[in-house]
């Protein structure tokens, strides 16, 4: 790497938030708020991932920080370096420090076991981003009866993020169903030629219930957070 | 048109059925299955339609002869010229003789009222062609409970055929639902971006409910034939 | 129109509503939540768009009942038929009857002029389903000071709703301005080559800042109902 | 996985089957058909595919268990552990227990032997599902010959299932020939630049031949499914 | 247009062939092979072809000059003014001045009568070049003995020319059956979705038969070129 | 328009850039630079163009304001209404005021007459943004000869924009050629299948010569305000 | 592999053509135009090429048998066991048994080194199948001053193939100079984002010079067919 | 290899620079200019790219040679065998011999870390073609204020690459807020569904901001040819 580049990339995203007057208002948002501070793990080494962990850790004992995107080695590092941190290899997420104190619930919503990191992610991200993760899996539509038996469990949510590849007609049957705030989040999941997703996230953003939005194909984490910041807005008595 | 042309072109399409040996065959089976001789209406004149329309009809006055994609003005002119043709103008179909009797039936299902002009051609093919025809409209996976309600009726069916735009949830809820052979029309209704189609026509190739199959975007003469065909091997005894 | 078909065609929306039992729990719910009725203008005559409306209205004199997507005829003939419609012709929208009170607010960001339709679309949406909107235009990003000047009145806000055309960057930059709930509406606005709203639809699915989640291109409808659901939820002290 | 996921995901396939009473309906009517149970090999580990064809062989030791899309280490496993158990390594699928007595018989004809694991897993699945499977293989249609040939054997069955790859000519050349029920696989085989099975795919759906339905790229299995439930209704007494 | 534009923009198409020396043997090559000089007509107004049409013809009274995709209005004025051009209104072009002595034959086959104009395009496209052109017409794959019946009569040229939409299944059983070069044309003609000839254009290009050249959608006029160049190299003694 | 949005919408696009401290600068920049004031056409009434040119004007009396993608109606008005204005039928610009005394010069380069729209947009935009602009046209690739004719009179300017449609060879071909910073404008010309400009799009993008940039498709608007950028740069004594 | 798929399969290509009466003509035809029988090597293993090359030879001593698409493994096999096969590790081909005498010449025409394996495999097949090679290399239109020194060379030919990856300019820039029938194929080759090909697909079938035909990306097979047909017509006295 | 294309292919990149007599004229340009050779390590043996980079070294001693696009093991053996050489492992560089003197100046800019091997692929272009590169990193416009605080210093630039991933906001947001020429490198960076780069593609085409020109996905290389040649055209007193 040429030297005078050497400064300019950061040692740890929390160099970022720090070194500039600017950016405190927003470190003192996140503490009022509940929005941990977030490592993304794609491209980066295992090596990287502890020591960012460990960083912000330090700067921040007393909340949550989460990794996300982690490959094998990376857990595996940060099982054995970071003591406390909760890691999940289904969901490839790492959870470093204590998660705030939920408002709201959100229902995260899925069709199969094929969505199950997807779902992970996400849940992993609404508790540390400080609201409450309700899952129901294995509610797939072509087995209407399994997920009209969780409808009351579903609607007693504040916010609904509905899982689903292949068609992902998921979300448009919940929004028939349950007139909450619905995140519909396209997966890549399928048994055939589904162009690695393009047809769920194209289902999910021609749905004929109204209100769905969504977020980019097997996204979690990005669901995770729009629905934790719709759950905490429903005050300190939800659920 | 060059002078050599001519003699290639044929004047109507029953001059293609007749002026070889090898066709009588074909034309055997049709008579012994009810499969109608059919007028494409697409890039034909009006006069063209209704003098083909006439020709077929007077080879075989004992069948129904079917013509479909009709522009207004074809439509018009078969009124006026064809006494006794079947003509609808929202399915854009005419109908020219009588249509045999049915064996078996298929239930045509819809979502909403925009898919219409693709059910009507899909009932005038299934009549045609020798089946019965069931149209259950308006049940769309938004409003589950009027789905639920027409459960029965649409599985007291030979075949189902699933007619459905925007993210076409509709075949993989019935699917579920229901055992029958099912095949699903992908239409280009919808409100927004769905690429004229292409969003309804992934989610039913990639239906979660095993065994669906499917034909091109708005095709309901395409899905009337095949289901005819299905239908009629039910036997004399069907509903 | 075949005959049999007559009875499952319902005469207006208001039927599907309430000829089921099981549908009467959403009419409650929607009175409960301020959700009104609405019409969709798109394949439907003025005529029957007016008598929708009407019927509608009948059926729910105390509060809004919102037609979307109306033809410049559709909203002649509403202006002359319906006295009390508010007609919108840019949004191309028409409303009958009072709205509810609103809960909680929005803000409706958009970059240009052309936005506009998409805008005003979207405002109508919001106000119908029981919230407040503030719009906030001509804030592009190729003028970043403009945006800047608006920043702590949209983060006064609940939910931001940015609508943007061309390379979409406006929800990216608002997404590291300000940490309410954001959802992205992609236009097809555009100067050259854009797909019609692909690359603004690729663009807000694919932001740098997390939590930004987005509905189909130039669908304020669908964007204005999800702001609704998660403004209302703020509570009666709102703003 | 995080502790309260689970009791959520079912152990066994036959799990989701039973644990609700709206599901006995459907068992009851699965023994009725001849439908069997199916498990999905793609993404399972060999030891969940084994356990759950050992437990759904144990409720229903009386009729075929199917399983497809089995990876080299799940078939190894499969005829270790399951005696009796028939694997298939180029079809890729496994069945456990004895096939219901066949009614009708199915086409499977292909055009090369590349097409082979597609045609080999519809084979099995028609089988598992109650109908007879003729294969009809090397008839492709750039030597017409070889499919001429065998013809009247094609016509003899009650549905056609034409597996094609490249451009997929096939079908609209068998649907000229027969009058049956035609059922077409595009296939993701090819020397060049063929998109993945996309030129396969556009071709079956846009054949000049009427009445051709079909399944996503390379879904034997779909197309078994579907092609077993029509012929089936074609009575005992068939072939 | 600026001043300084005038005299850049060439008056006619023979300008560009005379006003560089380099040109000359161009045109002394065109003479001895029999390629003529060619206007087309799109993006050109009714004048600019008959002045540009007459222009080439005094500069080669004694050979044909071809002019391709010309409006309606284009064709009417080139009959009124012209005297001796040979207009074709399906075709789409006209011709001015004696062809050339045919050297080789060219068949040009198609499926259906709505691919006529792409045919004549190519037919006079092949005349203007030199060669004879055999019309073969409604011999669609799906009828395939009114193929097979005209089988000899294509083997007697020295090229095919295969035209072909749908699903351009014509192609691939032509080159099975003819081991002549062979150029595929594939059209936008279609009752559906075929994305304006892309799966016609996929279709050729992936034929299972080797050898099988193609030119851009509904090109009749490259087609014609390509086959006129080869067939001519078959000799004087040719047909 | 609702009441509310009143005052947000600014009347001219002058008022975007007065109204604020901070765009002061910018105004300051662009006096020094020669950038002019810009006005887009499309999406605008001709009234509302002819007002913004001249409240634009009337700010800047001493320098050019151009207006580009004028409709006819537009073009016409401002020929009526504004005295002294420059308007192009062809590049449907319109240039009122001064233009800026040139600073280096840019040669525009195309194949043929059907991207003289494209060119002359490019021509007048440079002019207007204070460059010189050489149009050196008909030089396609398949006449290889007058390209090379005109290599000096190109090589002499400060930058080459080269536009060109089909197969878009010209820019790969003239990067060879010419060591001069070099912009490639795609366009949407051609005869057949070339998806409205992505088949030259992509072929720019992927030039075999180093150091080609490109803009969008047919934008001859954006190229012309980077080429006087850079030609600008080359100091008072160019050309 | 089920029993009774055994017997379908059959076990060498030669099999295939000798198997039906039918065949022997298109035997006789191979042997009288210089037609050998290929062996496409993909997904086919070592000993199967092997087997089936030796058996191909056995049956046809006096002529040249081809192999293409040849994994490493295959071709080291070939080597070992098939003494006398002509094998080539670039093009991946390999030849057993004498090529024909050649018949007239064909120019294949690149750009690169890295086209090179397409070169190859084209000029395998060209000999193979009865006519002369003449490989003309480097003469990229980057540097238009090599391809001008080798224009002679390739005018001598009767057939030009130009093999051109990225931007694919050289055939039009050929097309422009040489009046020969000329077959382009376009390549996988890029450094960048050019869609496996599709960029130079969509280049060379939006060529501005006419009568340029193509085939599939990187199928220096099929161009070698279709040059060798051509090529051959030619005459015993070419070059 | 056939024997006769042996000589075809040249040995090293210098060979074809000068075994003709033509080509002198572009190497006193590169001299003249500061253009150096480059060798583009795709595709290539390390063995060929040491050769190549020492041929090349030794007829021009006096200035840098630059190699791309160079893998692991062409890495390491550059380091061994090429003394002096400056090998950059994240850029995947190589540059033997001096830089030019540097003329003018060029800011790359770039959002995040994963952007850095464009970055630097592109710095070193820049260097080795005769220019001077100001790395400005982390400046992504999610975090607007870090983007802010290095305006003046990429400002007191001649030209800026803006190098962008995920929806590439940055150019336009650039364009807004400095006047300089502007060429965008789309990457294929992003954390879901970005099509390898398209999302980013098409975002700096449709820029809002006037006059951004862009490169291939990923092209540093390209980006930084182009900012060299507008850089150095500054003349000697740049900054």
């Amino acid at each position: 790497m040429p030297a005078e580049y050497k400064g300019v990339v950061p040692e740890t995203e929390h160099a970022r938030e720090t070194d500039l007057g600017f950016a405190r208002i927003d470190i003192d948002r996140a503490r009022r708020t509940g929005d941990p501070e977030v490592v993304f793990g794609e491209g980066k080494t295992p090596e990287q991932v502890v020591a960012t962990l460990r960083a912000l850790h330090r700067a921040h004992p007393d909340r949550a920080v989460l990794a996300t995107r982690l490959s094998d080695e990376a857990r595996e590092l940060c099982r054995r370096e970071l003591s406390g941190a909760a890691v999940d290899d289904v969901g490839r997420t790492a959870v470093l420090g204590p998660p705030p104190a939920p408002k709201g619930s959100v229902a995260v919503v899925s069709a199969g076991t094929c969505d199950l990191p997807v779902v992970l992610e996400c849940v992993a991200t609404v508790r540390a981003f400080g609201s409450r993760a309700e899952v129901v899996g294995d509610v797939g539509v072509a087995g209407l009866h399994r997920l009209l038996a969780q409808r009351e469990r579903i609607a007693g949510c504040h916010v609904v993020v509905a899982v689903a590849g292949m068609e992902a007609a998921l979300p448009s049957v919940l929004g028939g169903l349950i007139g909450l705030p619905l995140i519909a989040v396209p997966t890549s999941v399928g048994y055939g030629w589904h162009l690695d997703g393009l047809t769920a996230w194209l289902a999910v953003l021609n749905s004929c219930a109204p209100g769905v939005v969504s977020v980019n194909v097997d996204n979690g984490f990005g669901a995770g957070v729009a629905a934790a910041r719709i759950a905490r807005c429903a005050g300190p008595g939800a659920v």
